[in-house]
């Protein structure tokens, strides 16, 4: 049988109890879904993995594409177009969109997007230039709304969003404090992502050496983390401070979450915290997408990913996210050979 | 030695920790301050005991009055000009202001505000005209922005602020929903306050009542508790909600507070929580009293005090606030022959 006759893909098949694991998934062999009228087949080339899928296996989550056991594991992807029943599009194009982790789908024309791999490399629009990077412009620039001479902080600093959020408060002329796990990444962040200061959350002393690190206190948080960390920032708060919350990636694989002890920081400070969903912001994608490309074309972002190779792999992958050792955005190559035929 | 001659004071003599005690206070006799140029010898009539004042024993506070062991308590109060050095006052003359629990007080005129009480009784200018009034509709106005047709829970519902906030919202044309502890304080907050439901928080099955108190759930929550009953309301929240933070008392008499653990609500729903001090909307004073003094005047605000006779008693009343066992607002009449003298 031929490989394209058949569709090779990961279904969610438990819900998690505390750390998501392997258990949670199957890798299942299938038949190739029919390309419909209006629908497009794609070859996904490469899967991003996101805290926020781990959001979506929690059974009280308000998101606009649920995740139900059973389901293919939802997840962002870029691919090709190999047939095409949608007048908009033509094989051989790339496109992004919720593809799912599966070597094939066919979905409909209007589920999908073009990308233009002709100036980019076809995976950054996983990272910089797809949701993480656009999380990042929304969380600062319509939630946060960072001003000049302002100190920033940000948790899971060298993030696929936290780094592209350091670049967009760098160059809105502000303090950009990070926090991450490890010497080698609060190092990587000072030396690659253009933070002022990254400051190791496995220190004893964290809680001072953030204070050390914010001497003129914390204007904006963009927090991704919670838990203790969110409360030590909370902690350094200025008056009239605001955090976007954008995630809160150290609770997700908590049997029961933890508490939040510093709200009364929130209210001390004439301080706001925003929880934000960028699928909520689509009317400023134009606007973020336009900085965020003149901001990677001009080698402000750097482009930064750790590449997993096999789908079969996707499942380890996922739960090593949450250990936090790599650097970068972290994709799932599916398939090697249609990305070394891209040109 | 005459009355006029000695002042009678309430000091602020221990921080406490844990719940405020009778023995964070001493009573203490004093010879009277002088009147200086530019100030006003005020006898003080009534005065405001509210649950900020508890925060500002917090070691941390961020308060533009700080209070210091050793000082006169402070608090907000109204009384009579006895005595002028400034020409926009007169003998006989009510005022309000930072008075602090003391018979007598000198301060410079530009720090108190004259009051009509020829329109108002003078204890109604620490209640829905005064702090706890601007705060409801700060809170409501300027923070939430309510708007009609919405969702409105208001925790301390039956409190100086929570009683004005479901005046407002009521009329904004909000459902409001209360939160109290107790069946006498629910029955008055329905009865008397307008609310449309009122879930008792003592309730062991609290968490279902509210959800069925809020079948739309919760576009507004106006937050006077904190801990679980917060989060409870968290809960509830719908997208876009609005918490408008105005007080923790849950939290004030604890050696350590409790955590918040449904943070997580806040960033599903792109809600929103905002702490806020009153006095950083000066500019929204006489707006806010516009709509106020109307409301008060058309009767829509009821005038519900609870009145405790003796500056000697009032380090008792302070400490039965955390019990929330009064209805209206909790007021300590110093001097019971200035205020038979009023007209």
């Amino acid at each position: 049988m031929a490989d394209t006759e058949r569709n090779f893909c990961v279904r969610y098949v438990r819900q998690p109890t505390g750390s998501v694991g392997s258990s949670n998934f199957r890798l299942c062999s299938e038949p190739l879904a029919e390309c419909k009228d209006g629908e497009v087949l794609i070859r996904v080339a490469y899967l991003s993995l996101d805290p926020y899928q781990r959001r979506q296996m929690m059974p009280d989550i308000n998101y606009a594409q649920p995740l139900k056991v059973g389901d293919v594991m939802v997840g962002r992807g870029v691919g090709r177009v190999i047939q095409t029943r949608h007048d908009d599009f033509n094989v051989g194009d790339w496109v992004k969109g919720h593809l799912g982790w599966q070597r094939y789908v066919s979905l409909p024309g209007m589920e999908v997007e073009k990308i233009e791999v002709d100036d980019f490399p076809p995976s950054i629009f996983l990272g910089a230039l797809g949701s993480p990077g656009i999380t990042a412009w929304v969380g600062l620039r319509e939630v946060a709304e960072v001003s000049t001479g302002e100190t920033v902080v940000i948790s899971a600093a060298t993030g696929a969003v936290g780094s592209v959020a350091a670049t967009l408060a760098r160059v809105s002329g502000c303090r950009v404090v990070g926090i991450a796990g490890g010497k080698r990444k609060c190092d990587y962040a000072v030396s690659r992502l253009g933070y002022d200061a990254c400051v190791d959350y496995t220190r004893p002393d964290f809680r001072e050496a953030l204070a050390a690190a914010t001497p003129s206190g914390v204007d904006v948080d963009f927090e991704n983390v919670g838990g203790h960390i969110f409360d030590c920032v909370l902690e350094r708060l200025n008056d009239f401070a605001r955090v976007a919350l954008c995630g809160l990636i150290s609770q997700y694989n908590l049997t029961e979450p933890g508490g939040l002890y510093n709200i009364d920081k929130v209210l001390n400070r004439n301080a706001t915290i925003s929880g934000f969903r960028v699928t909520n912001y689509i009317d400023r994608y134009a606007n973020a997408l336009a900085e965020l490309k003149g901001l990677v074309r001009g080698g402000r972002i750097p482009h930064v990913e750790t590449i997993i190779k096999g789908l079969d792999k996707a499942p380890e992958a996922f739960v090593n996210l949450f250990q936090g050792a790599h650097l970068g955005k972290l994709i799932v190559q599916v398939d090697e050979s249609i990305v070394q035929n891209k040109s």
